[in-house]
């Protein structure tokens, strides 16, 4: 079985899916792009992982391939945004070119979506803004897998929180990071590998310690940032319910445990508080607060400072945010992208099931 | 020696003293509300306790006790305020004023201050946006305490992020939470009792683990929100680098390891790369959004739900972020503040040194 793929030929089929579906050209491009973006940067739980699961939600309903993506209230800084349950690989790109309609007008533009779906990584729709000389925020809710300091219960997603920020010379500051110790790719890697998660990424069903990478699928829970109250748990259930308050209730869409399941197969919940899954996107102009190349000059020597930070080990440099993402870019971007096989199956059932051809 | 104060007798104090320093009467009322406030709150690191420190720095020239506060560069939903050397505690929510006068005009108002001191609790600036049935947002950079992952060196302030919410019933949303595992005034406790610290909140200047709570007086460092990097701690020093950028690079204050100290026996860095310290501000109206009652409501029902989380154990219950610091305002506006015999040993010497009288 062939499982490493230029990203050329996953780009192909990706855009042939998402037009069996009955995207737009426009829309297909542009939610492959997102998809690909993430195998590129390594991201792989994001990438094509994820496209059979669309497909899914799209068969069972939950996904309008042909949605008409609309502001429903707006000031001159801030808009809420009806993705009328597109693909959040569409919305959410929409509604940053809002925000930056928004920012080159008034300084800043955010905007808070509802009736959305899984909008693939948040860093992506950051970079947007970057490109425009603006710093991007993305945030988005999730399916409940998070349990909140104290708790059983699953009431959060990994609830991503993304900023970046453009400079000069050096490359772009790109964090992207879940609200969660690990986030739940990282799990998967260790199913597949048959090895023990480290303590602090997952709890039992009951609340205990447990270093059992399947502990989700026993009813048990993935642990904010910080893993227990002594090392701050509590601050990372703060984040993630930041974000789930700015993607969801600023909107109108479902928050906390009632966030829609990316799972097909699970049903959604009965008493919805609002409508699909809600994101949040934020561009700030640079020139909004001093002239750009003074703000890029002073982020560039951030960066080289930073970077020229005294390390424990010579052997490993201190990084800056974005910086593993962009070299494994570079590694992939010449010699593919490797995927999994239960992937690469999933890959296969979409060419029966739409007569879309792979590599 | 009487250690526990009421509110008022405190804030008498306090008064005097920034009276003594040469504050307006208004500007001294208002710096006392925020020192005071963490007192009550519980945040004790931030209230009184801190006052020499102002006295102290004030001394060196480092204060200016009657700043002229102005807005230097700004667009219709952003600004840059040059906080004129004055006293954090002062400056920011002066800051926070433009911020919300902004989103009263286009929804949004954000606004990066330079040449500003350390600015006492985030989450009072955040609850003077609620006030106005607003979001919100605070972020200072603060003296380098923090080592990156990987690193030994100081390079990032504990960088608290705080965000405010409005409510209906139920008490606002208020979550206030320095990016490093603890913040520096838990280590003080413990170095107070002779305990030792967790796993995780700091390392040795070699970068080695420690559970010695005076690691930071051995040139040691505070660890990012995470611990390491299997726990996510790239992730809080991602956290507290956005926070930096945002207060300092946006405004033209120092950053990273340039940001000025607050003991006034700390040297000044010789090669500033911008003026004092910086904040961060932000306002978003509620009805920017959605109607403010719709938002309210669903904001209550946040809450109720969250409360109501399965709890692993029935006697710790789940807890909203502002929770811990409302019980202990309500205990200590009727019992009083108890604080640390170093503390009013501070104080007596404010008492010797400016001639105020305490209690």
């Amino acid at each position: 079985m062939k499982t490493t793929f230029k990203d050329s030929e996953l780009r192909e089929f990706t855009r042939n899916t998402f037009l069996a579906m009955g995207c737009s050209p426009s829309h297909a491009d542009l939610a492959t792009d997102v998809l690909i973006s993430a195998d590129l940067r390594g991201i792989d739980s994001h990438g094509v992982a994820r496209l059979s699961g669309y497909v899914r939600l799209w068969e069972a309903g939950r996904i309008n391939p042909a949605p008409d993506i609309k502001i429903v209230h707006e000031t001159l800084s801030t808009a809420v945004v009806d993705g009328d349950a597109g693909l959040g690989l569409v919305v959410a790109p929409r509604a940053m070119e809002i925000a930056i309609e928004k920012a080159k007008k008034v300084g800043s533009g955010w905007v808070s979506v509802k009736n959305s779906n899984h909008f693939g990584i948040a860093g992506y729709h950051t970079l947007m803004a970057v490109e425009q000389e603006m710093v991007g925020i993305a945030m988005t809710n999730a399916s409940p897998l998070v349990a909140p300091t104290f708790a059983t219960e699953r009431m959060l997603g990994t609830n991503p929180i993304a900023v970046a920020i453009p400079t000069h010379d050096q490359p772009p500051f790109v964090a992207d990071l879940a609200t969660t110790t690990a986030a739940n790719g990282k799990l998967e890697i260790l199913q597949r590998t048959g090895a023990e998660a480290p303590e602090g990424w997952v709890q039992t069903q009951e609340g205990n310690k447990s270093v059992d990478p399947n502990e989700l699928k026993k009813g048990g829970a993935l642990l904010p940032l910080g893993g227990d109250r002594t090392h701050g748990s509590h601050k990372g259930y703060a984040l993630g319910s930041i974000v789930d308050i700015f993607s969801a209730v600023f909107s109108g869409a479902n928050y906390g445990p009632w966030a829609p399941p990316f799972v097909s197969f699970l049903p959604l919940p009965e008493d919805p508080v609002g409508e699909g899954l809600g994101h949040f996107l934020g561009a700030m102009r640079i020139d909004a607060f001093r002239p750009a190349d003074e703000f890029k000059n002073h982020m560039d020597n951030w960066i080289a400072r930073f970077r020229s930070t005294a390390p424990i080990d010579e052997q490993q440099r201190v990084l800056i945010p974005g910086d593993p993402e962009r070299e494994m870019e570079a590694v992939r971007r010449k010699s593919g992208i490797p995927l999994n096989t239960n992937v690469v199956s999933d890959l296969m059932e979409i060419e029966k099931k739409l007569g879309v051809k792979l590599g």
